[in-house]
């Protein structure tokens, strides 16, 4: 194992990757940004390197100076969290290029499937089930009518270079094509650098359902089970859970197997997760690869018992999975909320500043993932998770109870600062939720709003 | 299910049995001291009863404000926790005369079990293996020099009214044995009112292992493993673990079966606690019954996944056991630390006084439960138990590691507060402890004391 690791990450992960590299014996390298500088995960590492300003691009995406801060404090191993520049196969290669262990997918891997076009051919070509869509970038408006046309509506349009739910697109009509196509390709220029995208037939009323995979470098690859995602505002995942409630045991299980024969294609390594949209007859779609851990990865942790951070470290210090499928036996039900710093009443709106006073629940079976604490300053530079809280029981009934009794008992406050903890209290409440047979739409249902902006 | 609880209890036990019943949709009422008046569990109450000042026989273990307190707010059920009034059968049946359903328990099955000498009895007929010694209380010294001669020495004389450790004295030769045998009989009566002892072999060096049952008032009984709780300072636990590393697989089957045996003997329903001793080739010895819920449960809680302060609750509101013994499947391995604030510098003399700050530790598999929070007092008038820490994974190696780094992570501060953190830190780096060979002589040969007062 590493003797030392440079988290390139901050927040609730970085803090969640540094309490492994200390079960593990590793000692922790914080980076960190000028307004994280008094952050749990600096305080709580054994060195940290000041590496730029907010925003992002001058600090957490700045390569040169992740790499020069691994380099100057003799870091053997980097790992990138999620977000940031988790997925760029450029921190990855550089990282080789300087011979410290990038705790992820190889470059080529993370190109591979960071295209989402070149993935879903992959995909398409391992015989997992796609939407139809373009597989090519669709190369200008008049393509993209004809795929349309092929497609049909209502459609969704993605940026190639995208991920994570950002810049997309739903046409309803064939009217509305050239404009959304536009939007489109701006967007994806904006956010990702790339204006190309790719057309896809849009499930309207589906599951977000996804398989967490696991692959060493020696080619054994398991999965983990599924995590049920559906609950989305505007593409962005607000409660997450294992098992998926309610989907056939037989859907499931070729989910998994589909996972492994995508991942075995992409000759993936380390944690990964094979996202699907499932349809209300069972079928089920690719839609893409992340190749990174997931924020959403506590739900399978505690229904397995496996430290998934643990094994990207074991995988990327060349060590064989102890896991094998069979062994991986899940136990009851898990649920997470992400407690954001946002205010349901002003359209989710995000509510930075200082908190005065931070309560956290806990008790038997809940888990909190957090960096806050009293005295913490929410930053309007960065996304506004304020916690996950997880809470798991024997069964999904009990779950939803424990979650709704450690929502009640979370107590955070400061000047300005809201939580959508009262909306999540609405879903958990929501009947669709309690039987476990809403879909990607429920959010959208209960505020009201279009699902995609 | 009750529609609102009574807890009769304080400190981290009070919350947690707090937040089952809101897991449960219970209210919840608190009794409080004038001490515990700004507790975290009488934040979190519904109501709130003040019952009287410390010390404990003023509030606590005043029956009567108990149940006045449950009589004025309309609880239906009343848990005692542990420790305080949990095992006075006097608290069940009065519980019981004012219809007040007392969760734990008959007070006809507690008085058999508290009475030690009884107990040793009903085990002894249910076929339990005993250590030699009198099943009848010593009447008189020239009884006891009798009993003694056949019991052999070194042995240890118990307070017949006696439980958790308390008031024991070791005699190591036939010319201690006058005047222990005085010192002994006036404990057990400052300590509990009835100067009743009697004589046991004395196993030096031995592991305390236990087993946890659950019974319903239907009959059905399960077992949910063993504990070990071996490493201890003067009879009182410090950490505890399950499994009981090493103990051969077959000799935790017959433990089990006959906490089982015995539990049938004595009619038992709801949470109990078997304990045993067990030499170095494997035989075990029947010590004595807890009728309640133990310190150390949630070790068991988190590597078989059930929650027993609810299985508590559901077998006082007469349902059935969810469980069945072939469906207990522990999971992994579990250790708990205490903390206590206390000084290991000074003979773990107690530090109360006001907690200025207090960062418990968290993160995947890590459980903590305390009541303290910034700006909590500890106050001199209970135990000085400020946490405890539980931690789990899939082997012991892993949980072992895992509370080093949360034990290092746990940070208590206030004028004068002191913590056994670095004394818990020696014991789990101690390389008995490490490789599990430890048996509960350990901390006496860490501290250089006589492991008995």
């Amino acid at each position: 194992m590493f003797e030392k690791v440079l988290i390139a990450n901050r927040g609730e992960i970085g803090l969640r990757v540094a309490r492994c590299c200390r079960d593990l014996g590793m000692r922790v390298v914080a980076v960190y940004s000028t307004e994280d500088r008094d952050s749990a995960l600096v305080r709580m590492a054994d060195e940290a390197v000041h590496i730029g300003p907010a925003p992002a691009r001058h600090s957490y995406l700045n390569i040169p100076a992740l790499i020069e801060a691994a380099l100057c404090t003799g870091a053997q191993a980097l790992h990138p969290g999620y977000g940031f520049a988790s997925e760029n196969p450029d921190l990855a290669e550089v990282c080789e290029d300087h011979g410290i262990t990038f705790v992820g997918p190889s470059a080529t891997v993370i190109d591979r499937l960071g295209d989402k076009v070149s993935a879903r051919a992959l995909m398409a070509e391992a015989g997992l089930p796609l939407l139809p869509g373009g597989v090519e970038p669709a190369a200008g408006l008049e393509e993209a009518r004809a795929l349309a046309a092929e497609t049909g509506y209502p459609l969704i349009i993605k940026p190639v270079a995208g991920g994570g739910g950002r810049g997309m697109q739903v046409v309803r009509d064939p009217g509305e094509l050239a404009a959304k196509y536009r939007q489109a390709r701006g967007k994806a220029q904006a956010l990702f650098g790339d204006n190309r995208v790719y057309l896809e037939r849009y499930l309207a009323s589906a599951r977000h359902v996804e398989i967490q995979v696991l692959g060493d470098r020696l080619g054994n690859l398991v999965h983990l089970g599924e995590r049920d995602c559906s609950v989305q505002r505007r593409n962005q995942k607000i409660i997450e859970e294992s098992p998926a409630h309610g989907l056939p045991a037989d859907v499931v299980r070729r989910m998994g197997e589909a996972a492994l024969l995508g991942a075995k294609a992409a000759e993936y390594t380390g944690a990964g997760t094979f996202e699907f949209l499932v349809d209300d007859t069972g079928d089920f779609y690719f839609m893409e690869v992340n190749c990174r851990i997931q924020v959403e990865h506590p739900v399978t942790e505690v229904v397995t018992g496996v430290d998934l951070v643990r094994e990207q470290f074991r995988v990327a210090a060349g060590l064989p999975l102890e896991l094998s499928q069979s062994g991986v036996a899940p136990r009851g039900a898990a649920i997470e909320c992400r407690v954001n710093a946002e205010d349901p009443a002003r359209d989710f709106l995000p509510t930075p500043g200082p908190i005065e006073e931070f309560t956290a629940p806990a008790g038997p079976f809940v888990r909190v993932d957090t960096d806050c604490f009293p005295g913490h300053r929410i930053s309007a530079a960065y996304d506004p998770l304020l916690a996950k809280v997880i809470t798991w029981a024997p069964d999904r009934a009990q779950a939803r109870e424990r979650m709704r009794r450690a929502l009640d008992e979370f107590h955070v406050s400061g000047p300005g600062v809201r939580t959508n903890i009262p909306f999540l209290r609405r879903v958990l409440d929501d009947p669709r939720f309690a039987d476990g047979t809403h879909t990607t739409s429920l959010v959208a249902d209960l505020t009201s709003q279009e699902p995609l902006g």
